[in-house]
C-alpha cells in the first residue's frame, strides 16, 4: 500500500506529490488516514528555509486529525478505552522522551530536550517515512498520547487545537487569572483566537483584541472579545488610552503578545498594571531584540513577562475542550480548506496573510 | 432624621418596623439608602435563634446596594474614585481589622478573628445603631471596602453578589480549575448557581446540577450548567452513573457541596476522581458528622477536602463581575421582592423554600 | 547467570531463598545488581497476606539502590546521561503508562491507573521474573526513570527517599508553605522524619514532632524538628497546648499525619488554625473510619484535608536531594542492616517495631 | 518632651541634628523610642537627591525595631495581643489604605497606590513630624502593623527584616520553588544574603552566589550558600560554566539579580535552565535598558522574568523568620554602628561601600 505526500524537497520550491510505500508497522504504532491537517505559520518558514531545524526531504504538517487504518499491537487512548481501527482521533504533535528531568522531574514534557514533532524534525528518507501531515497517511510513534474525536467534529475545526491552541493554552496554564480580569491580546491570528477563548474561560471580563483586520476581529468577538482595537484606526496611544479607560486607570491584568510583532510586545508591557503580566506567545522565531528599562517597566510595576514555548498534552486538551464548547466560532476560523494536490497553494494563502487558517483535506 | 428599620426583637416572631434616628456620622463613615437588602439562608436560622451570635434587637441584613446619602469626611472607591453623595454603592458585607496575622500576614481578612459583619454581630441599640440592611438606611463603617454600582444595573439582582456569589467565589479561589474539567455542584440555590457559572468562568467544560427543583436546575442551565440531575428522578446510584458516563469512567474534578445536606457531601465525595476537590460551602451552621474512610475515600484516591467560610473583597468582586456578565440570568434568580414592611414575609418564602432568592426593597 | 531472591510464597511464612535465571534483556531493559533494598511497612502488609494487590510468589521490595550489570540498547539517565555498566543509580519505584489522562492530560502519574511498583504488582513466576528488590539482582523496565547515584553515597541511606521520602514529598509539593510556618508532624518513623525534613526545606520555623519512641523523636531533632512531644508523656491536651502555645494561640499552619493513626488524625484536624491544612500521608492500608464535623473542623475553620498517594519521580528526587543536603541524619535512620539470607529477620524487626528503618544488602 | 532628629534638610549636605517635639498623638498612632535604625541604600539616594519621592526636610530611616512609650487608645500587635508601654516591637515599613482594587481586591498592599513609607514619602514638618528612623522618636500610624519584638533578639540585627528581608522575601513569594533546586544569586550584600536564606529555606540545594568581596561572600555562606563565585577571578563565561556544571549541563532553576547591575541581568537571565525564573529585586531606581532577544531568551526557553517591588507585612514576617532562624548569621551582616550623631558618617560608609550593614543606634 501506498501513501501519497507532499513533500518540501528544496526550500521555497513547490512540494512535490510523492507516492510513498506505508511500512511495516513496529510495536505500539499507529496508522492513521489524515484526515485534516492544518497549515501552520512556522510550515511557511520552513518552506523558507528560516528553520534550521529543518531536514530535507520532509513532509510538513504537525496539526492533524485522522482514521485510525492500523494498529501494531494494542494501543489505549487517553482516556484508557481501546484504540480500534475505523476510530478518528487528535494526537500530540510533540513526542517527548518520558525519563528525563523535563518530563518527569518537572513535568513540563514541552522542554524536553529529546521532544520532537511531527513535519518538523524527521525528515521522510528515513523510517517510517510518513511523520508528516501533508499526506494521505500518517505513521504515529509509540509514544504519542491519542485523543479520541468524535465522528460529528469537523476535523478542520479542531486541527489548529493541537498547535496554536496548545500553545496558547500552555500560556494560560502557566498563570493565575480571577473572575472579571482585562485581558489584551495583540493579533487575531489563530494563537490570538485562541487566547481570547481561554481568557474568557479563565474568569476574564473585559478581552481588548489589538489587530489590523476587520474580519479577524470580528471572529475574536464571536469568541467572547469584548472590544476591537483596529490598529489601523487607533495610534498606540489610543489604544493605551482604550484599555485604560476599560480598567479604570489600572491597566490590562494580562497581555498576550500573539502578534508576533515587537512593537506590540513593547506597547503590551506598557498596558500592565503594577502585578501584571505579559505572556509572549507569538514569537516562533528570532525577530531581534526588545529593549525593557527593567526598573521602570518591571520592577517598579512588579512585572511579570512569562514566555510560552511549544506545548504539552495537557494543553491540548485545553484547546481541544475549548473547540467543542465553540464548535461553529472555530470553525469560522478556517477561511480556507484545500487538496493535498494543493499544498502549495495552501501555504502561500498563509503566507500572504490572505488566509486565517488554512486546512488540507488529504483524503477528501 | 429618622430611618425605618424592620428590628428581630424575638427569635421566632415577627420582626418590627421601627423608627431609627440617624445617628451623627463619625469620621469615615457612610450613609447609604438601601436600595435593596436581599434575605439569605443564615438571616433565617438568625430568625430561629439558631445562631448563637446573634445580638438582640438586631436589625438583619448583611446583603445590600444603596445609594450614598452623606459621607463623614471624605472617601473613596475601590477603585480610587472619591465617593459622591447619589451614588450607588455595593459593599463588602465583613469588616475586617486590617492589621492582624490573617488579615496582613496571610493576606486572608476572611478569617480575621476581628471580622464583623452587617446584620450579623451588632445590635441595633449601640452606635451606629443602622448596622443591617433591613432598613431604608444603613450606617456604613470607615472601613468598609466600597463597590461603585452602575444606574443601569438593578440592585436586586447584585445583592447575593455580596454573600452566596462572594463566598462561592472565595472556594473556586483556592482551588486549580482547567479548561474542560468536569465539576459537579449540589443544590441549585443562590450557592450553587454562583458555583455553576464560577466552574463555567474556570474553564468547566461539564457542569453538572444535582437539586429536587425543576425550576431552580433550570435557572443553573441559563447560567451554563450543561447537565441537570433531578434528585427525585435519580437515585445516588444513577446521579453516579451519570457522572462516570461523562468523564469516561474517571469521577469529577471538583463537586462543590452547596446544598447543605450531609448525604450530598458523602455522595459528593464519592464521585471525585482521583486527585479531586471536595468543595464544602453550603454548611452554614453546625450539622453533624460525616464519617469518612480516610483511606479509601482520601488517602488512595489523593482527594482534597476543602472547607470554605465566608469571603472578602476580592471573591466579592469576583461575583460582581459575573452578574455583570450574566445580568439576566442571575436577575432570574430573585423570584421574590418585598417592600420592607413585608420583611417577615420574606423570611417565610426563603424559610418554606418557595423563593430561590427574596430580596427587600426598602426605598421602593 | 542466576540471581538469589527471597520469595514470598505463602503468607505469613518465612520468605523462601530461590535462585532465579537473569532472564535474557529486551530492548530498554537494565539489569542492576541491588545493593540495598529497603524494607518497607507495606512489605510487611504484603508479607501478612493484608495487602488484596499481593500475587504470589512475589519478591517483595520497592525500594532499591543498585550497579548497572547490563543494558539492553541504550538508555539515559533522569539527567540526559548515557547509562555504563558499573554505574549506581536509583529507579522510581513505580512505573506509570506515559500516555493517559493522569500521565499526560494532568500530569500526576502517582495516579495513573496503569501505574505498577517494583515488589508490588508483578510475581516472580512471570518475565522477567526479578522485578523485587529483595534479590541479588533486579531487571529494571524501559520505562523506569533512573537517578544516577553517587559512589560516595551509602546505598542503604537512600533507599527510604524512593518511598517514604518521595511520598512525604507528594504531600508537601501540594501545598504551599511559607517562611515561619508552624508544622506538627504525627508519628517519627520514615515518613515523619521526611516530613520534618521537607517542613524545614519549604520555610517552616516550628516543627513539632508528636511521638511516642524518644530515640525516634530524637533523630527528628537532628533533621530541623524544634519541639519533641512524647505522647506517652504528654495527653492529647497537653500536646495541644503546646501546639497553640508555640502558636501565639493561632493552632498549626500545617499538620502531617504520618503515623497511621485515626486519633492522630482527629487530633491533628483539631490543631489547625484557620485555613489550615491537614496532610494525611500515613494511611497505607483501610483503617476504618473519621468522625467530621463538616461545619465545626472543616467549613468554619475553612481547613484543607488532603490525601496523599504514593509519589512520582519529581517527589523522589525531591527527597533524595533531602537526603544529599542531610546524608548523617537520614543515615541515622537505618537502625539494621541484614544480609539477603536475613531477609524474614528484617521482615520481623520492621513488625515489631524494633527498627526504624531496616535495609537488606543483597551483595555485601 | 523633645525628640532629637537627624534631619536631611539639603541633598548632598550632612544630616542636622534637631530637638523636635513630640505631637500629642491621635486614636490608634504609637510612640516608640527608636532603638535600631537601618542605613538603607535608597537612604543613600535620597540623600544625593536621586529619588524624586522625597520632600524637604525630612528624617530619614524606614527600617527601624524600637520599644514603646505611649499609645493613643488602644492596639493590638500582629499577633493579637494587646500593646503594652515598655515593649519592642518592629513595624511594616510601608503603610497601605486598606481600602483599594491592590489591597482588597488583589490583596497585593505593596502595589497599593496609596502606600507610604516611614522615611521616605512625608516629610518633617507636618505633623506628626516624627516619621523617620533616624531619630530618637518615631510616631506609629493607627494603620500600621506591629510585630513585637523579643527582648532576647538584638534590635541591629533585625531591622533589614523589614526592608531588603521583605523584598527578597516578595520576590520568592511569587515563584514555586521545589526542593533540589539550583539557585545563583548576583550581589552579596542585604537584598543577596536574605536571598541566600530564602532560597534554601525554599529548598534550594544549590545557592551559587556571585560578588567582588570574599568578605560579604563569605557571611553569604553561612547563611547558606554552598557556591561562591568570585567575579574578580572568574569571567562571565567562567561564571556560567560553575553553573551549568553544578546543574548537569542545565541551567540554574531561579536567578535573583539582587545587585543592581544590569550586566548582572543579562548574564543571569543567560544562565537559567528552560521554564527557569529571573527574579529581578536589586534594581531600585532607573538604570537604563536592557536588551533582550524575545525569542531567543525568553520564549524558546519558556522563561520567567519577574520584577519585585517593595513587599508587605506576610514578607515582613517571613524576613523575620528567617533572622531568628539565624541570628549569629544575620547579625554578622552589621559590620557598623553608629550614634544617631554619627548618622551621616553612617550613610558615607554605605555610600562608599565600606559597609555590609550600618545601623544607627539613636537612643544608645
Amino acid at each position: 500500500m501506498n501513501a501519497i505526500a507532499a513533500v518540501l524537497t528544496a526550500f521555497n520550491q513547490p512540494l512535490a506529490l510523492q507516492e510513498i510505500p506505508v511500512p511495516e508497522l513496529t510495536p505500539g504504532q499507529v496508522l492513521v488516514q489524515v484526515e485534516a491537517a492544518g497549515i501552520c505559520g512556522s510550515d511557511v518558514h520552513m518552506w523558507h528555509g528560516k528553520d534550521p531545524r529543518t531536514p530535507l526531504p520532509i513532509i510538513l504538517g504537525h496539526e492533524g486529525v485522522g482514521r485510525v487504518v492500523a494498529i501494531a499491537g494494542s494501543r489505549l487512548d487517553i482516556y484508557g478505552q481501546v484504540l480500534d481501527p475505523g476510530q478518528r482521533i487528535l494526537w500530540e504533535r510533540g513526542v517527548s522522551c518520558g525519563l528525563c528531568y523535563y518530563c518527569q522531574g518537572l513535568h513540563e514534557p514541552a522542554l524536553c530536550p529529546n521532544r520532537w514533532a511531527y513535519g518538523i524534525h524527521r525528515p521522510s528518507n528515513r523510517p517510517p517515512y510518513l511523520v508528516g501531515c501533508y499526506a494521505t497517511h500518517l505513521v504515529l510513534d509509540a509514544h504519542t498520547p491519542l485523543i479520541p474525536h468524535a465522528e460529528t467534529d469537523d476535523p478542520a475545526t479542531y486541527v489548529s487545537a493541537s498547535c496554536s491552541g496548545a500553545t496558547a493554552a500552555h500560556g494560560f496554564d502557566q498563570i493565575k487569572q480571577r473572575p472579571g480580569d482585562t485581558c489584551v491580546v495583540y493579533g487575531p491570528g489563530p494563537l490570538g483566537a485562541y487566547s481570547v477563548a481561554l481568557a474568557r474561560a479563565g474568569g476574564a471580563e473585559q478581552v481588548m483584541v489589538i489587530g489590523g483586520s476587520p474580519a479577524r476581529l470580528a471572529l475574536c468577538k464571536n469568541l467572547g472579545a469584548t472590544h476591537l482595537l483596529d490598529r489601523h484606526a487607533l495610534s498606540a496611544e489610543q489604544q493605551r488610552q482604550a484599555v485604560f479607560e476599560v480598567t479604570r486607570g489600572r491597566g490590562a491584568d494580562l497581555v498576550v503578545e500573539a502578534s508576533g510583532s515587537l512593537s506590540a510586545a513593547h506597547e503590551g508591557l506598557d498596558l500592565l498594571r503594577p502585578g501584571g503580566t505579559l505572556l509572549l506567545v507569538g514569537f516562533g522565531t528570532p525577530i531581534g531584540e526588545m529593549n525593557i528599562a527593567p526598573f521602570e517597566a518591571v520592577v517598579r510595576k512588579n512585572v511579570r513577562i512569562q514566555g510560552v514555548w511549544v506545548s504539552d498534552t495537557a494543553h491540548t486538551l485545553h484547546a481541544v475542550s475549548l473547540v467543542r464548547q465553540h464548535p461553529n466560532e472555530f470553525a469560522a476560523l478556517v477561511t480556507h480548506r484545500f487538496a493535498l494536490t494543493q499544498a502549495t497553494e495552501a501555504l502561500r494563502v498563509v503566507t500572504d496573510r490572505s488566509a486565517l487558517k488554512a486546512v488540507l483535506l488529504p483524503n477528501f
